[in-house]
C-alpha cells in the first residue's frame, strides 16, 4: 500500500488546522490602536500554535520519508495523531481569548501531551512494520527529544495552576527545541 | 482517466469535513470548568463523526488503491458520496448542541445511512466498471459488513424516538465493527 | 512547466468551496421538525451549488486530462476561474436565506455566468498554446454546451425579476444538461 | 529529500487562505441593492488580496519549479512565509470593514511588506543551498522586481497615515507589476 494518500492527506488535515487557527482573530469593528489590543494574547498564542504544527508537519515529512510501507494500523495511528492535533485550534483559542488563565492553559498542555504520545505511537507503529533494523529506528535511536517533550508537558500541566507562565514557558522551551529540523533522520538519510 | 485527481479531491474534501467539524466546540468565553461542561456533548459527537469518517477515509484508500480504471460514472458516484459525508458536520453539530435529542440522532443516522448506501453505489461502480473478476469485486465479496451496518442504521433510526441512546449504541457498534480497516481488501491485494 | 501543482490547487480550491458552503446551513437550537424547516431553502441552494461545483471540477479533471504543457497565461486564466467559483458560497447563502428572492437570484445566476465564461476562456488559452489540432481542441469542437449554458444564464437574469421560478428552473436545466460528464472529450481520449 | 510534500502543503495552505478570506463577505438579511453596497469595501479589499495570494501562489510555483532539493532550513523558511501570508484573510478583513480607514490600510502593507521579506528569505535559503550558479539563481538575478516591492510597501506604509488612497493605490501598483507571471525564471527554464 503506498504512502502517498496517508501524506496528502494528512497535508490536508495540518493545512487547514493551521489556517483556520486564524479565524479565532477576530477581525475588530474599530479601526484604532485600541481595537488591536485585545488580539494581542489571541496572536501570541496562535504564533505559539503554529510552530507546533509545524514541527508536527516537519517531523510527520521526515518519518515518512523513512517509511515504504504503510499498512493498516499505520493509517490509524495517523488518524489518532491527527484527531488530538485537531484539537489544538480549539484550545488555542481557549488560551488566547482566557489571556493564559491556569485551566486553559493546562489543557493546552494535555492536549500537546496526548498529540506527543500519539506521534510516539505512530513512530512505534512504524517501527514494528519496518523492523528494529529500518532506516527510521535507527534514525529515531533513544529518541531523547520526544521523551523529554512528554515530561516537559508533564511538568508544565500542574504548574499551570502554580503560576500560569511557568507552564507557557515550558512550552516555548519545547518548541524552541524541536524547532531545529530532525538533524537525526535528515543527516541519516542523506549521507 | 488516471484516479490521481479523484483521490486528491476526495482526500481534500474528507480532510475540510473532519477538520470543520471541530469549529462546532466554541470556544468559551469563560475559563473554569463549568465552561468545558456543557461542551462535553458536543466533543463526545465530534469523537463519533471523527471516526466515521476516518472510516470512510480509511475504505475509500483501500477501495481505490484496488481500482486502476476510473470513467464518468464513477467520478459522479464519487461525488455523490461526497454530498452524503458533506451534512456528517451539520448533523453532528445540531445532535451535539441538543444534548442527542431524538429527532437529531434519527436524523444523524438517516445521514449515516445515505452515506452507506452511496458508498455501496460507488462500489458498484466501479466493480461494473471493473468486471466481475475484478480484484475489488473478489476482495468485497458478499460485503457482509456493507450490508450489516445499513441494517444497523435503519433500525436506530426509528429507536432514536423510543430512547435515544438505544441509536447512539448502534452508531457505536457500528463504527466499532468498521474501526478494524478493511483487512479483506488488504489481505487479498498483499499476498 | 508541469500541470501537477495546478490540478492539486484547483482541486484544494473547489474542495474547500464545496464544503465551506455547507457552513451556511446553521446548526438550529432547537431540536424539533419546525427548527429544520427554514433551512429547506438554504438546503436546495446547497444541493444546485454542489451540483454546479461539481461540474465544475469534472470538467475541469476533463480539460486538464487533455492539456499537456501550461505556461502563465493558464495559470492566471485559472486562478480568474477560481475566482469567480469562490463567490459562489456567498450568493448561495444570500439566495438560500432569502428564500430565493429575485435581486440573490439574478446574483446568483451573473456569478455562474462569469464562471462561465471564465471557463470558455481558460479552455481558449490552453487551445491557444496546443494548437487548433491538439486533442482538446478536437474534444471541445464548436462547444455548443458552453454557449446554450451563457445564453440560459443571460436568459435567467432579467427573468428573476419577473418571476423567479423561471431563473431557478433554468439553472436546474443548465445543471442537467452538464450533469452528463463531458462525453466528447471522454470518449474521444479513450477511443 | 523530495520536494513534492512541501509543494502539496503549500498549496493547500494557500487554496484555504483564498477561500476563507470569502467567509469575511458576510451574506446580507436583506435582499435587496441596499443590502449588498456596504459589502462593496470588503469585496474590494478581497479582490485585491486573491490576487496577491494568486501571485504568491504563481511564484512559489515558479520558484520550486526550478529548485530540485530541500533541506530542513527550506521547509522552516517555508513555514515562515506561510504564516506572513496567513495574516492576509485578518488584515483584509479589517481593512474592508473599516473602509480603508488609515491604521488598517497601513497595518496591510506591514503584512504585505513581511510576506515579501519572508519570499526572499526562503528564495535566498534556496540559493544558498543550490549554489549561486542554480537555474534559480540565474532567473533571479539581481531581483529588481522583489526589491521595488518592499520599497512600495515601505513608502506605503507611513503614507496611509497622510491619505489611505496613496496606499491602497501603492499596492494596487505592486499587484499590477507581478501580475505578469515571472517571465524570468519561465523563459530562462523553458528555452
Amino acid at each position: 500500500m503506498s504512502k502517498g494518500r496517508l501524506e496528502a492527506f494528512s497535508d490536508g488535515v495540518i493545512a487547514i488546522l493551521i489556517t483556520i487557527m486564524v479565524l479565532e482573530l477576530k477581525v475588530p469593528q474599530r479601526a484604532d490602536w485600541d481595537a488591536l489590543r485585545p488580539l494581542l494574547p489571541v496572536f501570541l498564542t496562535y504564533v505559539l500554535s503554529f510552530v507546533f504544527l509545524g514541527i508536527y508537519w516537519n517531523n510527520h515529512h521526515h518519518m515518512f520519508h523513512a517509511t515504504h510501507q504503510i499498512n493498516g494500523k499505520i493509517l490509524w495511528a495517523n488518524l489518532h495523531l491527527l484527531f488530538w492535533l485537531s484539537l489544538i485550534p480549539f484550545v488555542t483559542g481557549w488560551m488566547g481569548e482566557n489571556h493564559f488563565a491556569p485551566l486553559p492553559t493546562a489543557v493546552y498542555g494535555v492536549v500537546l501531551l496526548l498529540a506527543g504520545l500519539a506521534y510516539v505511537l505512530l513512530q512505534h507503529t512504524i517501527i514494528a512494520a519496518q523492523g528494529p533494523n529500518s532506516r527510521l529506528a535507527t534514525a529515531v535511536g533513544r529518541d531523547v527529544k520526544g521523551k523529554l517533550s512528554a515530561l516537559l508537558y508533564a511538568v508544565a500541566i500542574p504548574s499551570a495552576f502554580v503560576h500560569q507562565w511557568i507552564a507557557d514557558a515550558l512550552y516555548v522551551v519545547v518548541a524552541l527545541m524541536w524547532l531545529v529540523p530532525d538533524r537525526r533522520i535528515e543527516s541519516k538519510l542523506d549521507h
